[in-house]
């Protein structure tokens, strides 16, 4: 784990890693100043976020844009190959499934899983479904280390549990529940609701 | 807007919603630390995001559980009524449409746009699809102010200058792309990949 990079920054680095994708092949060299610029952040925060990574920027040029998005893939596992499950194959899930920016990140989608019996077996965007219940061996199979949970509220623990137990080591979370995990089980929480609600707050009156 | 709070701690108030309404309602009182406990965060920071709304805590006891729903949810717009569209009635605007969430904090998904022309006209989840060059026209008629943004990255921007200027005054967007807004428009941005990379790049190896 890269224990050293606050959660806080580590949530930046994909933002300024797609910043950087965007740019035109011809910018050779960019500055933490004008990343700073163009995502309206502060510049000496760009910098400290950057120097987490490999990447060394130089006196009046900035870093090479190449190199730093290298660094910043590298910091992301993007070049590693990770694989992950979605459980609960319902409209969320389908659509997680179908998505397919997860390979700039190394992330792999192989399977679903659901626990009606009516979805067991079907494919969906090319991933098969599988019964919950067999969970353990479908896991050992396919290598997942990564669950995303797409499952209402009060089944989302147990099957946290469930997938722990099976040797999963990150969840994402889209279920409206604190899910617990032991240590060395990473988890984060997309409450689609709440941030739309915590949206609705910030609208001035 | 809330301008006093820090978006930080904003964006922990529905966690505290979330777990208040779960205990049992014979929790008449609950204390910053049980909190705290329960969430795995420090007593202090509970008790500062608290601070920001009306709620008082008594010494020793604590807060009033029912009180401080009622703060949280007020704090949160929950007793307001605001509101949303959806912008892509593809997967995830389907997933989202048929979300019933949402009326916890006091938002109605009224309609969706799409601007494929097959689209136009259907229901999805009892929620017409208009298209999109109707924008204008719809969000006056059905008073929306909050939208999300659930097309490819290459229109999201587009698609969020239009809505901007059609009255939207905070958008929730899920293209893996930085939206920019005028002061006075809010944007949140969930990146669905990103967050699983972010797991992937926390795993231990």
């Amino acid at each position: 784990m890269n224990t050293e990079i606050p959660v806080i920054s580590l949530q930046r680095l994909p933002i300024y890693l797609n910043y950087l994708k965007s740019l035109p092949a011809e910018r050779t060299y960019v500055s933490s100043g004008s990343i700073a610029e163009a995502l309206g952040m502060g510049e000496v925060l760009v910098r400290k976020d950057l120097a987490y990574t490999s990447a060394v920027g130089r006196p009046r040029v900035g870093y090479i844009t190449k190199e730093l998005i290298s660094a910043l893939e590298e910091f992301l596992c993007c070049n590693s190959r990770r694989n992950a499950v979605i459980v609960g194959a319902g409209a969320l899930g389908k659509a997680i499934l179908g998505y397919g920016g997860f390979h700039n990140y190394g992330i792999e989608i192989v399977a679903a899983f659901d626990s009606n019996p009516e979805k067991f077996g079907i494919s969906i965007a090319g991933k098969h479904v599988y019964d919950i219940a067999e969970a353990e061996s479908v896991l050992k199979k396919l290598k997942a280390e990564l669950a995303v949970i797409c499952i209402p509220a009060e089944h989302a623990q147990e099957a946290a549990d469930r997938l722990i137990n099976c040797g999963i080591r990150a969840i994402l979370n889209f279920a409206p529940v604190l899910i617990k995990a032991p240590d060395g089980v990473a988890v984060r929480h997309i409450d689609v609701a709440a941030n739309l609600a915590i949206l609705s707050s910030m609208i001035e009156n």
